[in-house]
């Protein structure tokens, strides 16, 4: 027996992950608050308490998840003292603090890969511009910032010495650059009980300059082995973290057929957007099936999906206008999700779309028409 | 070029309706103002604006429309002179406030279909239990109530004279009673440009004492002459009303293969809730996509689906408490809505349960499961 409101979930930030997150929530009459330092995120309006404050204090956060009893997170930069104090007084934080800390730094991630035998590319350790700057042997590689990337930001390519001017200045890595065939990404999820279920991989396109995902088509066009030896390495990596909660592994599939983990998100994630209409359970929802201890869903994919980001348009920052948006909906199968921030700029994530089709075929042709048509201005 | 903040979506009644109407519109960053007198009802704390007053009161309605855009219902018992003068002063009422008091009396609602050459049960319109008692010739009939029946109330069937003491004293109407082989009801959308979209038909099972649908099963079994049959009467419905919104169509399908209809709600309906998770669009969605004139979505079935009403359990009342929900969310394809009622009591909508499948037979034998599984008591 249990009430129907029985536990409060705290959720740390109140943008499109927590937004998507409530509307979920709301078919199970589960009460979400919501911390988030902006006064008009895209949670404040929906959530059944909206706290404005601080995500990286100390003060802020402990006291906000005292009047929680689950603790989840939506963004990774957050006070993980308090979690760990929270966590410590007996409230449920998924996923577990020290799980968010090792995601806060790009190189306890890789160490960490390195040390559980989850495969990922060749990288070094650098603490300054002058170590990369050492390390001419090791190019083409990527120049990640340990700390504070986000978006795309703290990302830099350096294919030969002449880019030396873009590495960073702070601790950070130098990876070797894979020549992959494909970007895929897999979002598992656990709950406490330990069970586990895996959605099947998507394939990502990437914007060409603003190292954000443009596209997104599920499912991968990769081969059956490929298919398992990516959702058995989602598998280890949650595994070997013991993570609750709901996770994205993002791979490169190589053009030797490797696999190797990228990066991964302890959370709902954009490449998983698209399981709202196109799967028989969202990332939202089993998010919350899984810190709430609750039985997770069917990952099935229901058909083909494309997902488009809606970035906000190069050359216009101020007051958000959608065009296009009537056109999209006169299609079918067009799903648009728009996440209610009042300013655009450009490549700011400013809603998604959702399109289901027939067939991969039709969805890439059809996803490429769609982002021409909304466009996010001012 | 639309702002994609632009227009305000007023709506009377803040239930349940009202709710699922808010998870869909937020998707469009649809602004929702909800008017309901209970301050806790289902809306009030996920709408934008959350107004607690009376639904009947000419000023109360008049001053929550005024701050609106566009106006709509989720319940038909709301003042309809105030509509009436807020739509003479521009604003947009939809269903228009002559259709919401045709809705507001059966008699009426009788009148419009015998004028209107659309099939319905014979009757006779009666004023008091006199008159009805005058009429034995006219049984087994149904004796309806003009005004204010709702969710099962307000209807009484009369099999022969010794029911006359069930016989409504008040303006109310005799039905023919149909032995029909089975109910079924069709939702049909149109906008203000006069486009018009049709759901298949689906089967409604009622309760067998409560008169509220306990089940529904999607799509309809009737051939496809009746099926387009179906479809044909609910379009002339919506086109001889001339409504924009959302309307839903019960009918009989009697044993000769004649169809009638029996009742009509201008609005979301209970025999729409599958569609959320069933249809490639929902009924909510293609409410706020009709109300607001934007293009109307594809009402195409996406699988088979069932559709549980989870109804307050008899001898039950008081805060309440949900049964069985994990072990329902165990099983695939099962989707839990709970409304965030905070009292139950006997047959009170409580939540409702979306059931997809592979075939009907399968879908019938969990219905009945999952309604014995998930009880909501107190």
């Amino acid at each position: 027996m249990e009430a129907s409101k029985s536990k409060v979930l705290g959720v740390l930030g109140g943008g499109q992950l927590g937004r998507m997150l409530i509307q979920s929530a709301i078919n199970y009459n589960q009460d979400i608050y919501i911390l988030d330092p902006d006064p008009q995120a895209p949670c404040s309006e929906i959530a059944q308490k909206f706290v404005c404050g601080s995500l990286k204090d100390f003060d802020t956060v402990y006291a906000f998840g005292k009047d929680c009893d689950v603790i989840t997170v939506e963004i990774e930069s957050v006070n993980t003292e308090a979690l760990e104090k929270l966590e410590s007084e007996g409230k449920k934080v998924f996923p577990q603090p020290h799980i968010i800390r090792l995601i806060q730094d790009k190189r306890e991630q890789k160490q960490f890969y390195k040390n559980s035998g989850i495969p990922t590319a060749d990288f070094i350790l650098t603490a300054s511009q002058a170590e990369v700057m050492a390390q001419s042997d090791f190019l083409p590689a990527v120049n990640k910032l340990g700390k504070d990337g986000y978006d795309g930001r703290g990302v830099q390519v350096l294919r030969n010495e002449g880019d030396f001017d873009k590495a960073f200045d702070a601790p950070g890595l130098l990876e070797k650059l894979i020549d992959f065939d494909r970007e895929i990404a897999v979002i598992v999820a656990r709950n406490e009980k330990g069970d586990l279920k895996i959605y099947p991989s998507v394939e990502c396109a990437f914007h060409p300059t603003a190292n954000l995902v443009e596209f997104l088509f599920a499912p991968a066009e990769i081969n059956s082995q490929l298919e398992e030896r990516a959702q058995e390495i989602a598998k280890e990596v949650i595994l070997k973290l013991d993570m609750v909660g709901l996770l994205a592994v993002e791979m490169f599939v190589t053009k030797e057929g490797e696999i190797l983990v990228n990066e991964i998100a302890p959370r709902p994630h954009n490449s998983g957007h698209h399981t709202i209409e196109a799967n028989f359970t969202s990332q939202f929802e089993q998010h919350l099936r899984a810190v709430m201890n609750w039985p997770l869903g069917d990952t099935r994919l229901r058909c083909p999906a494309a997902m488009i980001n809606l970035l906000g348009e190069e050359g216009f920052t101020g007051e958000a206008i959608v065009e296009g948006k009537e056109e999209a909906m006169s299609e079918q199968g067009v799903y648009i999700h728009l996440y209610g921030k009042k300013i655009t700029k450009p490549f700011r994530k400013m809603g998604h779309v959702t399109l289901l089709d027939q067939s991969l075929e039709q969805l890439k042709v059809r996803a490429n028409r769609i982002k021409n048509l909304i466009k996010i201005k001012s």
